[in-house]
């Protein structure tokens, strides 16, 4: 298999974590969001949406990270990282969307180019959007985790999840924009168990190949 | 089983027509979100994120549309809204992703009330911002949809799965701004078709009973 993906993106890091939880090897393909890589003529034949990451495994290129990782606990259930439960399954899912869906798509490099560039808004109000999102979006997160029962050491008991794996990069996104954390104490607590596992750890950017 | 939500909802439609498709009876609970009713004491009891929709299923309150469309097809198989193979049902989730995760998230309410109320952006400018992540993101389903082979009368060969579900309302919601669609004319093939049967038709905005 191949992962074309950037360090920085936290899209990428959720499936760089996905595939090292299962012990799958790969290879590393750096894109370079920000010198545009992903506009390049051969990217744009594997990627119609120009985005990272993209996985190939054989003759097939699959995009969109949560559907990346269904296709992974699909074809390599052990360790799974969805439960065994449907309910469980629909809460770790839904937990992944509430990143995946309410945080994550406004803050992404070409939404934040749109809102300077094209809408005229100031640097500063730009960071101010990326945080209130964030903030809001993880005070969300954090009271669920608080409120139901489902919640263990990691999002969803005792093993990573898809839940685990969308959490972690969100709050490498949120440190680097200096978003609030010390409101989301749930939150902060599984990130630090996550992150003393090493498929959490050493998929992290700063670990990777094109890490600046 | 009962949905919580918004006929003008598009996450909520995606819903009504899985539901639909599946032949499952609900009770229909109207969220009125310009009314911010979604914001009662009573609704945030049951929802974590002030969001619609939600579905109740015996003691189970389940939210994020995606991850209650997993569960319905976990729970209720018959007919089924993922093809059977693997790389198909990956097809299947980032077709929807491609809509729920780039396009959807950028023009909820609560984000163009944030542009316009905290950001200052013009009226005018709020629906620019509107119409191009629509535009830009359905010229990707659409360059998808021409050039891979999965493609059939619906999204995804001859039964309709998760994307349609995750289209259609899409669609709703590009005439609703005047969004421009005669670039995109494989979906729209595909969203003529999907009105036709009963499932999409029958659960349209304008066929809700909370419908103005």
């Amino acid at each position: 298999m191949e992962l074309f993906n950037y360090f920085r993106s936290s899209a990428s890091y959720r499936v760089r974590i996905a595939l090292a939880l299962k012990g799958l090897d790969y290879d590393y393909r750096a894109i370079h969001l920000l010198k545009q890589e992903q506009h390049s003529e051969a990217y744009a034949d594997l990627s119609a949406a120009r985005l990272v990451p993209l996985l190939r495994d054989g003759d097939a290129v699959l995009s969109q990270s949560l559907a990346i990782m269904e296709y992974l606990e699909e074809t390599h259930p052990e360790p799974p990282l969805l439960p065994a439960d449907a309910l469980g399954r629909a809460r770790v899912r839904s937990l992944a969307l509430d990143i995946a869906c309410e945080i994550h798509p406004l803050n992404n490099p070409r939404v934040l180019r749109y809102l300077v560039r094209e809408l005229g808004v100031s640097d500063d109000n730009k960071d101010r959007w990326y945080r209130h999102w964030v903030e809001t979006g993880l005070e969300v997160v954090e009271r669920r985790l608080v409120n139901e029962a489902g919640t263990g050491s990691f999002c969803h008991g005792e093993q990573a999840t898809l839940a685990d794996c969308t959490l972690v990069p969100q709050i490498f996104n949120a440190r680097r924009f200096d978003c609030k954390l010390d409101h989301v104490p749930t939150v902060m607590r599984i990130f630090e168990h996550c992150m003393a596992q090493p498929a959490f750890a050493n998929t992290q950017p700063a670990a990777c190949p094109d890490a600046e």
